[in-house]
């Protein structure tokens, strides 16, 4: 199941229709099943339509990773009014298994879409823009956290680079293996990272 | 350009010359982009040969991941007769980015074929089974670096998950970003990690 309100405006918006069908023919498909044939079974206008607003599969799988990277960029971000420690808590808490039939196969078309990032310099530049968006999200909340006196004077930038990429790996290891539950693991020891590196004592 | 080695036997050994010739298709077309035919080009043998050993391309790929799982098994792992720490240090050394354009190509290759893992349970399997395999390798020098008195007494198997999972993301960093060397800071910001909840100060 897609984030909530990913698709909600989809009623009345032919974008978002499309990208619905889209996202609906990979979750059946995979990526390296899908054609504009299949996204057009998904979709209740006509294929032209498609062929109207896109040149082809290519252009349109495109504009698809960037819808879903816009939506994970606001899923992502919490309230900036809270304690630093508390916006980290609730950014890592996002990424709680304990719903992983809800979430996975969002994931997992995510995690297709990324790795054809190996061989399209388009997807490459969605990918790096959302993650650079990211970590520099990361990053503001540590250095208001050394502001705060409430974080160890590590370096922010290296340290945000750090947490995303644990993240990618629990993305990852949640839809390409058998033991998705491994991923608390990760996170607890993540959790047990910060507590020790960046969460001062007191 | 793959590991060294890895198609060594290719000249008298017909799987290796299969292989070899689906890895160059798959660098050359990525996983979207592969079919027999483009396998075959890369060939020097008949097409009708790559029939007789596989029913189809779903087939050679499962056992093409077999193959180069099989590889790095053998390539992560390091000698157990050095300290622990030293075995863990080589383990990520072999990570090293420095020569990206050498390695990052293979990698690319594997980023791409795991995340098959997310449609096809042949492939989940398969990768599930390595990450297995080298998280219970890493465990096996964790508990002997305890056991020594060199380690903490963290738990193993979680130390050993997280530690797969940041080779994961550093993996995926270098292959699906425009920004590769910033997996040097991931590795950076590991070795800090070790230093602080692993290795004992003196």
């Amino acid at each position: 199941m897609p984030p909530e309100n990913l698709f909600d405006e989809s009623a009345d918006d032919t974008r978002s229709a499309i990208m619905e069908a889209t996202y609906h023919a990979l979750v059946e498909h995979g990526y390296a099943g899908l054609s504009i044939q299949r996204i057009a079974d998904e979709f209740d206008k006509s294929k032209s339509l498609l062929y109207h607003h896109y040149d082809g599969k290519d252009e349109l799988l495109v504009d698809f990773l960037e819808f879903v990277l816009g939506d994970l960029h606001q899923q992502a971000m919490v309230p900036r009014d809270a304690p630093a420690d508390e916006q980290l808590r609730s950014f890592f808490g996002g990424t709680d298994p304990a719903e992983p039939e809800r979430s996975d196969e969002f994931v997992g078309v995510f995690v297709e879409l990324r790795a054809q990032a190996v061989q399209c310099d388009d997807y490459q530049r969605l990918i790096t823009r959302t993650d650079e968006y990211i970590r520099e999200y990361l990053a503001a909340i540590i250095e208001d956290g050394i502001e705060e006196g409430s974080f160890r004077e590590v370096d922010p930038d290296r340290t945000a680079t750090f947490l995303v990429s644990v993240l990618d790996a629990v993305l990852l290891r949640r839809t390409t293996t058998d033991d998705p539950e491994l991923a608390w693991d990760v996170l607890a020891e993540l959790d047990d990272y910060l507590e020790t590196r960046l969460y001062r004592d007191d």
